[in-house]
């Protein structure tokens, strides 16, 4: 089983780190682009005989302990079976 | 309109990352958890009356030339209307 866990900064938390690709965007002449954010993305792989449940469980509590920074960042997931 | 894109390490390429994240998470207990990869993750807003074709030219072109560096690295993309 695969989760794909998706950590993103919290609405109105700075992120420079988007700010760089925007301009860098920018300057290359892709005007559309309103606005760049960062995030980040992990995979983590499970045994294919855990309970849906159980592994729900476990990525939401690694996820909300280890993934994310839960002042700044929100994270939402999804399970895949293999 | 917003992109979102996803950046992940291909297939074989050493990912010190998303191991030390791995080691963190067994070292808290999880023992289920069999690997960890690390991606980027990027949300990209666009104007509402860009059309979805050139929409998914411009992101493609941005996510292939500055978000990825394709030696090492895939994306992938979707459109979502606002």
């Amino acid at each position: 089983m695969r989760a794909k866990v998706y950590v993103t900064l919290k609405r109105g938390v700075l992120d420079p780190q988007g700010k760089t690709v925007q301009r860098a965007v920018k300057s290359l002449g892709f005007k559309e682009v309103l606005e760049v954010r960062q995030g980040k993305y992990f995979e983590l792989a499970l045994p294919d005989d855990v309970a849906a449940d159980r592994a729900r469980q476990v990525v939401e509590e690694i996820a909300r302990t280890v993934l994310t920074n839960t002042v700044i960042e929100d994270f939402r997931f999804e399970l895949e079976e293999a």
